[in-house]
């Protein structure tokens, strides 16, 4: 059986002492947040995450989800009851509005709870993750009429929510979209469609669910320009707020997944289901875009997620298993072996993940100031320079986080040899879930083409110019001596982003295919430096603390280790990752399409 | 469902005109090997793999083995159909010894039909490849009689085999085992113990299971040095041939594993089960290395297996689904989309994909020649220098073949986007089959360590100067305008893979665990030229072909398209690789074991 450690100590140490949350005690939400307070929340989620939602990982994913005749769908043994404790905890709206229940905290400590619940249960933490980007689009898009009949109840978890952008032909492509929204004498609209692969789209943990759909008014523009979203109750909700009728939506079937077995992952047909404009006729796609985007962050964190938990599991296992001997000379003589963590090769597959873990802790840490501060700074020109640099980074975050995040379980799955390919030992369970993470919410080339096609261009390249400010500003601060052996290394990466992100100046605007090619290398490598920025922050807040004599002078040393490991043999990847971007489009479009 | 194309054109391109199998007919077994006769074989083969196996690989996942209470074991529908056909084909035997039924073609066209059966359906090949392993084993070690009686049974498939090595505390590290031999007064031996991960162990295809034990004779040496391997047929053999009683051997559980569910892993208790020596008492890791080394090439093939038949049904779905447009302007004007091929990094996918395929098929099959020449040349010299040169690329093979061979059908699924993940379209089991290949027949980190510490440093570095004169001798060969632009790639490639061997060789034997610390990416590095090499090979002969007018002037201009590709993007990593083999041991080895 797998085991979870929350990881709180080490959250702790990114948001006091490397992030030093306290900086940003005038923001709402924030002015209570003492260490103490941060700790008790974490402790208790940590809880959470280790003894409700774990223990249902394995059997959940045994199980799976189960559609009967009429279209309802049980969730694994366990789940109902698990939901029910997550709900009474109230943290379904940790970060919510308190006008409408939550708790206001802020969105930096959701990212934190998320990445602990996902990597204890990835398919649980589906169900509140969906509501959760209900919850932001219809804060901010809702009228108030909806968000007292509505919001209310997702914050408080009595119901659950869905985002509902695909259809069979169409995913990437929204302008495709053939779902109908008819409009009704009474304002609302009559929704007639299909939708697929949608995430938590039936189920038995609430009595109602609030289906979030994109479709086409009739005789509106064509393409993207003539979608618009809707509300759509799975029953009906009467005005005093009691459940009325079943609306006309129901699940078709579910599908059979690779992984995340326990979340069900719905057809659903919408036959004339009665569905509430939210925002403007035909300006659908940008309430939905503010779901995606918190929801992009989130997928970014389950990737953390899962390299974090499966790390766990291999550490453990390379400390216990006994076979063979160290290279180097015994190291076990009592033992018949020595503990396979000897083996410099299982210590790369270790190290790679470890120095993985803890720079996107960071990174998503990092990720949620600059969200809070983009929505609740008082300085306008800080809630400007955090909204670029969270949309620059938004991308890079979702898509280096779930394809390192795969890897890193891949290889901690390696590390048990032929036990990580069996169930039991729970490995392959963390390697097809992290699987999806590069898939939904926008496939990771999908990411790529946002960074380089949107991003780095939006405002004449103001984000990046922005985000460059920032690193060499960084790197400029800590050029001393200590930090000599990390800053030529973040610097020498800087370097090449740069170099990377002036060849596509150059380059992309006269041939577009130039941007397309180089969109994933460009991706990681800017994903190589984000954590790079983050190894360097944490490598000057553990020199300091030792020089000022911490007690716990270990866990800083060990800090450097990692963060040595990461400049000495992984940052350096940036080189090649430019070599491929400047090598530019030609060779990867000049064969013809029949002859792959 | 996914569909398979046996790639016979591509393969004959590489026996018969990069390779030039007819300069080896003087060779025994390639005499009569035509260009027309393996034009015959390979068709025939492709039409066994499309025909026979690849429509069960889907339903042989659904269904998976069924183990009963007595012990047996049930493969999936239609397994044992196919089987049939299989055996009737006279595939089992297509090369063994003539002397016990065998075709006695050479071993390089074993390698091209495991390439085709693999790609169809991974589970139900390991069946007949589990027995080539046997026969392998028993034609080298096996007495006249053991032969008589065994071997003509398993080159016909009318029996099946297993190899016997792994017990629950003990897999990498032999020495550890438990299993017992005690002899008898006839002889014989009585085998006592449980081995585990034991794949076709135990199934309903064969009436008779050989399986090949490894066991520590009472008494004997300690360790790896006290291992003797036994002939254990699950019915024991009258001396007619005729079937006798059940050998104590049972079948007493199957493992659920991530994927090559029509396999059955099967647990397997001995107790005082009948056996026979194979070779000398205490020496029984010679013929199972016999086995394992054939073995670990028949897995590196099964790495480019995977990497093929995600690779076509990935090309197949980005022709066909139309999704957004190009941005290099609309490519499609008449449908609603353009078809996804158009954009660059979906082609980044399937080119790194393709160039692996291409080049990974043709250092697979110039294994084989070397294979052949080392069992078969009349010139010594050539026995010796294949052999060296063999043994020297086995680790590379499997160890770089399996890990890519993942990471493309990754890739490829990735193509596919959510529908990638769902297990209708059939990529995700690509993904979970081709992963068992990066850990059996020694995890990839074991290969790793094998090449650097023990390929590279036998016989005083004589493989690895073999190797690089072979290199130095194509790079200057093809010192020419036409092929510059390859040839440069390919010797910078080889310079970092000197300058790697010059550090090991300077920092490794003072501090072996930086040989540990460097071997994957050594392998990796090595693997890189290798495929180089190959597609070095590829470009002069395609570059000739065009030259000499070649009807087929589009396949070969193809082809240097996609050399291109893997020389501008894919073989430039070698000095990634590098860098970290020269960053040495100690950052990885720094951390306490405790601080995981």
């Amino acid at each position: 059986m797998p085991i979870y450690r929350a990881p709180t100590d080490d959250i702790q140490y990114i948001l006091n002492d490397v992030l030093q949350i306290e900086k940003y005690n005038n923001l709402p939400g924030f002015e209570d947040l003492s260490p103490d307070l941060l700790k008790a929340i974490l402790e208790e989620g940590g809880k959470l995450a280790e003894n409700v939602l774990q223990p249902l990982n394995q059997s959940g994913d045994a199980e799976g989800c189960t559609r009967h005749e009429d279209g309802s769908v049980t969730t694994p043994k366990g789940f109902k009851d698990a939901y029910k404790q997550y709900i009474e905890g109230g943290w379904q709206g940790v970060t919510s509005d308190p006008e409408y229940g939550g708790q206001g905290l802020p969105y930096i400590l959701g990212i934190a709870l998320e990445e602990m619940c996902v990597s204890a249960n990835h398919s649980f933490n589906m169900y509140p993750g969906l509501t959760s980007g209900v919850i932001a689009s219809l804060s901010i898009a809702g009228t108030d009429e909806q968000k007292q009949k509505y919001l209310t109840k997702l914050i408080s978890g009595e119901w659950a929510g869905t985002m509902n952008l695909t259809e069979p032909h169409c995913g990437t492509d929204l302008g495709m979209m053939r779902t109908k929204a008819e409009p009704q004498a009474d304002g609302s609209y009559k929704i007639t469609g299909t939708k697929i692969f949608i995430s938590a789209g039936e189920h038995d943990l609430t009595d109602n669910i609030i289906h979030m759909v994109l479709a086409k008014i009739p005789d509106g523009p064509d393409g993207v320009k003539g979608i618009s979203l809707f509300l759509v109750p799975k029953v009906n909700v009467n005005d005093d707020g009691s459940l009325g009728d079943r609306n006309g939506v129901v699940c078709g079937s579910i599908e059979e997944k690779m992984g995340i077995h326990g979340n069900s992952t719905c057809l659903l047909n919408y036959e004339e289901a009665t569905g509430y404009l939210i925002g403007e006729e035909h300006r659908g796609l940008a309430p939905m875009f503010i779901m995606m985007n918190a929801a992009r962050i989130g997928v970014g964190v389950q990737g953390l997620s899962a390299s974090e938990v499966a790390y766990q599991n291999a550490a453990d296992y390379a400390r216990d298993r006994l076979q063979g001997r160290s290279i180097s000379g015994v190291k076990n003589p009592d033992g018949p072996a020595d503990p396979i963590i000897v083996h410099p090769d299982v210590r790369r597959m270790l190290m790679d993940t470890k120095a993985f873990n803890e720079s996107a802790r960071a990174l998503a840490l990092w990720m949620g100031i600059l969200v809070d501060q983009s929505r609740k700074s008082p300085v306008e020109e800080d809630r400007k320079k955090s909204e670029e640099l969270a949309g620059l980074i938004t991308p890079v975050l979702k898509g280096v986080l779930t394809d390192l995040g795969y890897q890193n379980a891949t290889n901690c799955q390696q590390v048990l040899g032929g036990h990580g390919y069996i169930k039991e030992w729970g490995m392959e369970q963390f390697v097809r879930d992290a699987r999806i993470a590069m898939i939904y919410e926008g496939a990771n080339g999908i990411q790529a083409l946002d960074l380089v096609g949107r991003k780095l261009a939006q405002n004449g390249g103001a984000a990046i110019r922005t985000y460059f400010e920032e690193l060499d500003t960084f790197i400029s601060d800590n050029d001393n001596d200590d930090m000599a052996e990390f800053n030529a290394s973040l610097k020498a990466a800087t370097d090449d982003l740069k170099a990377a992100t002036m060849w596509l100046m150059q380059n992309a605007v006269g041939n577009p295919d130039n941007a397309g090619a180089a969109s994933t290398s460009y991706m990681h490598l800017m994903g190589l430096v984000a954590l790079g920025h983050m190894w360097g922050k944490m490598a000057a807040t553990s020199l300091q603390k030792l020089a000022d004599g911490a007690e716990n002078a270990d866990f800083h040393k060990n800090k450097l280790i990692t963060a040595r490991y990461f400049f000495k043999r992984m940052i350096t990847d940036t080189s090649a990752h430019l070599k491929k971007i400047e090598v530019g489009a030609d060779v990867m479009m000049d064969l013809p399409a029949d002859a792959f």
